[in-house]
């Protein structure tokens, strides 16, 4: 967790290759390095998608040549984030305009932190939310707090107010009920994996804002990179869940009044805590997938249809067990 | 705040009567003490009941006669809080006997304090549960952290091990993704008001977990007291939810490392939140009323046949503005 955030877990793992291949370039070190830097994370597939693109891009390569040809692939699949957030953040923006707002201004959703935080810049779910605000569209985020590392709370509320978008930050508890009384007009947020058909694995609780968003005609939009998509894998029951330590939901950081850095225990001593990290939200429950290369339904189809648009990218090949 | 729990502030509130009838018996100090003390929380039906009662005890009596049959009247409303939920306790009992279990024990699922820290004693949504773990049936609660006040977290988590109750402390965000993989056999929750038509006002983040109980064909029960049935509201949007103070998300009071209470700053410094309290599930997603008079469905003819089954008591009447 000192690297968080799909895309950017992606980048830094492809650096992480190209600093293990500076002292061991041998094919011996550069499996080493993928597996290595493979087992840190289960849930997210970008982790998997850029140690295949590094892999590729090595493996044919005299061990000699390794090392720079490594920096060069780490920067390029580095930039292609960017340049793909901000097209996501178009996609994005071109949906926003064309949704009819219930109130004065576009009030949205986002659970978790899916920013220039969690990528090597322009966000992903957040993207379209910074094109709409420089664009003069007046938006407002309700930001979920995302228990129990409180990205939302934390990182999310942070990066908005560093761009001087309006946002408030509400208890996970209370989307629904926003939702219910006609105070959002969209849920954007993120993704750690999507299978072929569509369905998502993202934040824990995200399942539950989808619920709530299809219950009251809410649109559930998902911004997400290609190389989030798992084409291989056509059941969601094939994600591997992160169960992370209960520790998180039994103490908290955050700031005393002096603004000096504290943990607070939050439970009973003798009650004990699970902590999913992810959860997995159906593809009925998705209105679009936002990515790169264009708007889909989340389907087999919509799928299909992003990755035949474009052929300058090869299809990530599956992770699954 | 100091009192929390439906049935609780009911009862507190008739003892709040009987100390101000002490000091000024007068029909202005009566209305006065109701008065004062109707406004205090909003949204639970239980304080208005009890109040009502207590003017219906007294009002007719000469001052003079007041000041004793006010605690007498207080005594009954706390102790038929005691049996009302000693009631409560064993028709949810019937229920959970009559479940399928998934797994080799019952897995239950609550959100909030509905124990006896929130009743005079025994709890509602608690009820059935203490009540099958005495009669010995092998079951096990996920307790929802109930985000912002946590009262899952301090008080659900530690009133179950005091009981000797297995339990396991969840982020709000997880219950829907423990549902999907079928690890929750019943949600159980109390009441702050129910309708005429069986819509539920409850703590906020209760309608995500009844639509994710739907979403997965799990149970989803609501135990509370008949008082808590507001008969003449047929509009759950006549229901006014309580905003409270946004520095219950941006504070958290937890213990440092030395067991010290200490308070830690969650949010940066200029983000705005918002905190509603309570949110309505609509009757379409309730399985089961669980009251002291028996069970029933969430439907106006099952909540009159609820009030035709017992005489005894008078029927509620409506508080709604």
């Amino acid at each position: 967790m000192q690297v968080r955030g799909a895309p950017l877990i992606g980048a830094a793992a492809a650096y992480g290759v190209a600093l293990a291949v500076q002292h061991d370039p041998s094919d011996t070190g550069l499996a080493a390095a993928c597996a290595t830097l493979g087992a840190t994370r289960p849930t997210a597939v970008n982790l998997h998608w850029a140690l295949q693109r590094m892999r590729e891009a090595l493996a044919p390569l005299p061990p000699a040549d390794r090392a720079d040809a490594a920096w060069t692939a780490a920067e390029a699949i580095a930039d292609a984030d960017v340049a793909c957030n901000a097209s996501i953040g178009q996609h994005g923006l071109a949906l926003l305009r064309r949704l009819p707002p219930r109130g004065s201004r576009l009030n949205l959703l986002t659970h978790c932190n899916a920013g220039w935080l969690a990528t090597v810049d322009g966000g992903t779910a957040l993207a379209p939310i910074y094109a709409a605000h420089d664009a003069g569209i007046d938006l407002h985020v309700w930001v979920d707090e995302t228990r129990p590392r409180n990205q939302g709370a934390a990182l999310t509320a942070w990066e908005l107010g560093q761009h001087g978008v309006p946002h408030t930050i509400i208890a996970d508890n209370a989307g629904g009920h926003l939702m219910q009384r006609g105070e959002v007009d969209a849920v954007i947020v993120g993704a750690d994996r999507i299978t072929a058909h569509g369905d998502v694995a993202n934040k824990i609780g995200t399942y539950l804002k989808a619920l709530a968003a299809h219950d009251n005609g809410v649109p559930m939009w998902v911004a997400a990179p290609r190389s989030t998509i798992d084409c291989g894998l056509a059941e969601s029951s094939g994600i591997p869940i992160e169960a992370r330590d209960p520790d998180e939901l039994h103490w908290i950081d955050g700031v005393d009044a002096q603004g000096t850095p504290c943990r607070a225990r939050l439970t009973p001593a003798g009650s004990a805590g699970h902590n999913p990290a992810f959860d997995v939200t159906p593809a009925r429950l998705i209105s679009a997938l936002i990515t790169e290369v264009g708007v889909a339904e989340a389907s087999r189809a919509g799928i299909a249809g992003l990755f035949a648009s474009d052929h300058l990218h090869p299809t990530p090949t599956s992770t699954a067990p």
